[in-house]
């Protein structure tokens, strides 16, 4: 087996810093859980960096950076690992920077707060409590996941039912970004040019502090209401997340019979045949958020505040059963199960979904989120996929898109595929300007692999480092 | 000149409760600014209490209640008289129930405030300070307004933006209303029986606590952003609305040449010819607010965050150029203008505005105000009127119905027809409940008046006895 890298001279630069180069540790650390998808499982399952650094503040790693920099070695960006399409995965090895040791809360002010990257989401909101505050959003990951990869890797999730996504005006404040020079430089970013390194997978730039907006604390109340039918479920959670007077942090619909045999703490609660409308309420907006569901169809099957302390006891919290947690808890009694991304746009949203709802059958189970997308209400879609084949799969997206929904395809490890499968511009520029020579997670933005690529010629992009990479490990 | 009810047996029943009776005094009491309608001005021009009654608590409410029931005297609630269309005038006379003592902050927990109901909004949140909270919206006569009178006579205003209207579930938490009989009740109302007291001008109970939700105590910054066109400002404007993820209180669009003729402290910072959007943005936002306007055709006319001390001295809040201050602004410069209330309804309510803006020129100012309605965008119009005559002021409501607007006629001194135009059977029901003989507030809801009238005939509903006591006041 080869090594490319000169690891050794990388060390003898660094110093003192705390390295791990276990080959089983460092795989382990080299993971998310890009094995949601069985087309990401086969690709990158035999990725891993050659070793992991963990510097413990913008010093070491302006340190790790010049010295990468100068031995040529790819340096990958790390929070916690709780991405799922590889976004932390360094696909032609060389060092996996972790930013776990650079986790301090470090001010606290009414609106914001400034933290170190690796600090967790859950954490901070510990250390937000005394003042009243609680971060806007956070993806169902709360409890383990990294405000820096949050931000590097996520788009919103809990919370986007009233504020939309991470990449709005305003929900991010601020971003210092380390580049990847012979002298690297500390850029502060705010105002637009936080477009510039916001979702790029730490492509052009490793994040060093991070500044968030916030809201008031509030105590949110656990509601689950069931529903016969999943179109119901749907029409409801539309109308429960257009309520602009009750506030809530969190509104889903999962279709049957996803909840009854997958949501197993939740199973005694759950009627059979049930679909379901998760939220999360504002104690002074309960009287109100009953008040609305009285007349539905719907059914309040939980409802946190009510609970005997023993039943809450057993339960994880509502969040997580949502966003990308609803497919883990699939996942963990069927691992057959796979999901996709999808939006539903305007002008009739419910219809579309009605539509592919009925197309599919069991094949594909339904999960709406409702977000805040430009001013209004807008329909995301997590749905689970019972997975068969990848071409089973790809028929299945392009039935989607052929209905009328948008995939961002959550089996694909670039940016673009998992995205608006087009240039992003500015984070393109800002590449050329941050990492002239490509080191930082490479593989992961195709206008800047392979700046010929055809996005509309329906073929997957093939990162030849990743190839390399696996076949030298073969070898 | 006859005085139809016995206000010395009322006295008598009453004891020792503050009242007033010198007549100049209690008309004074008996306005609030019905002058801003030249129609209303002329109907409602007579119109006075015969005394002004100011109990201190439920108990003295309730008291009052009683003996006008028994003596077969109308009782109007007034808060601090800041409606525009009568709501709190005594059409008939009788009793002019004052709730301005009654001005005590109950409760303060997180979330919501209980309050009596003539507390004034500025001092609630003046209290809620130091909880790190405020109310979620408040009409721009925040300074004068009771939250009583907000509730009983108001539909929304700074906040909407955020928060929808009042009616909306979960912006008014609870009433508590007295009824009129000969054992007066206190009735508490919360959930969807609040809709039966909201916006009700207390003709259904007379409110002697609310309770109303929080959001987090903010530093609002105003900023003043113009245009060269009001087409361009509306746009702007509500773009901006639109922008979920920058905290914002107001956002406001006012054609030339209301802002340079008639904000006039304001007057050295607005180029000639500017059209203006007027907003209160959240420090954290800020940045987001600029990179978010940069682009647009818009120049940053003013931040307060950055205006010198003695500049900021001689300005109003920006909340007094918006809303109904917008007309009084006007009203002050020329005391022909008067105004509409509109709405523009999807799909394209800015293709609407424009519509309608060229087809009146300078005899219709536009000024919109953007609001969350259903959980989307809504743009509300209170365009000022250069009024000539009341067959005009007519016509021009036709053409704006006729072009797809909504209005909702501010020169109506009743329910339905400053409304919806139809019965609000919740409404009318509670009435029959809470007062079996139509003592309060008579004449301003049209179903128990007259159940026959006709919203569809295009007559106006004349009050018989208003006419009456006219008659009697000038006999």
């Amino acid at each position: 087996m080869t090594r490319a890298y000169d690891i050794a001279a990388f060390r003898a630069r660094i110093g003192a810093m705390r390295v791990e180069d276990n080959p089983t540790l460092v795989k382990q650390k080299s993971r998310d859980f890009y094995w949601y998808s069985p087309v990401l499982k086969r690709e990158l399952d035999a990725v891993t960096a050659d070793i992991v650094v963990s510097p413990t503040g913008e010093a070491e790693v302006i340190a790790v950076l010049a010295a990468a920099h100068d031995l040529g070695i790819p340096v990958t960006p790390r929070g916690s690992g709780t991405g799922n399409y590889g976004q932390a995965m360094p696909l032609t090895g060389g060092i996996l920077l972790s930013l776990a040791d650079m986790n301090k809360v470090k001010a606290i002010a009414p609106g914001q707060v400034t933290c170190e990257p690796g600090a967790l989401l859950i954490d901070i909101d510990r250390e937000l409590a005394a003042s009243g505050q609680e971060l806007r959003m956070f993806p169902s990951t709360r409890g383990t996941a990294s405000v820096g990869g949050f931000v590097a890797g996520g788009s919103g999730g809990v919370g986007s039912i009233t504020w939309g996504g991470l990449r709005d005006f305003g929900n991010v404040i601020g971003l210092r970004v380390v580049t990847m020079e012979g002298r690297p430089r500390a850029l502060d970013l705010s105002g637009a040019d936080l477009h510039k390194a916001i979702h790029a997978y730490g492509t052009n730039g490793i994040i060093t502090e991070v500044t968030m907006p916030l809201a008031a604390r509030t105590d949110w109340i656990d509601v689950i209401v069931g529903f016969d039918g999943f179109e119901a479920a749907a029409a409801y959670g539309f109308a429960l997340a257009s309520q602009d007077g009750v506030l809530k942090k969190l509104v889903t619909a999962v279709a049957a019979p996803a909840p009854e045999t997958y949501f197993l703490r939740h199973r005694a609660m759950i009627p059979p045949g049930s679909s379901v409308v998760i939220a999360m309420i504002a104690p002074h907006s309960f009287d109100a958020f009953e008040a609305f569901t009285r007349p539905s169809k719907g059914k309040v099957l939980f409802a946190s505040h009510r609970a005997a302390p023993e039943t809450l006891k057993g339960l994880p919290p509502n969040y997580e059963l949502t966003w990308n947690h609803t497919t883990l808890r699939a996942l963990r009694v069927d691992p057959s199960i796979t999901y996709l991304q999808a939006r539903y746009p305007p002008p009739d949203p419910l219809k579309l979904i009605k539509r592919i709802h009925n197309a599919f059958g069991d094949e594909v189970i339904g999960h709406l989120e409702f977000v805040r997308f430009n001013g209004r209400i807008d329909v995301a879609g997590l749905p689970m996929v019972r997975f068969t084949t990848e071409e089973r799969l790809d028929a299945i997206i392009r039935a989607h898109e052929d209905m009328g929904a948008m995939i961002f395809n959550p089996h694909r490890y670039t940016l673009e595929e998992g995205g608006m499968k087009q240039t992003d511009a500015i984070q393109l520029a800002f590449k050329r300007e941050t990492d002239p020579q490509g080191l930082l997670n490479p593989g992961k933005m195709i206008a800047w692999e392979d700046p010929s690529f055809d996005f509309k010629a329906g073929k997957n992009f093939l990162f030849p480092g990743l190839e390399a990479r696996a076949e030298a490990a073969r070898g």
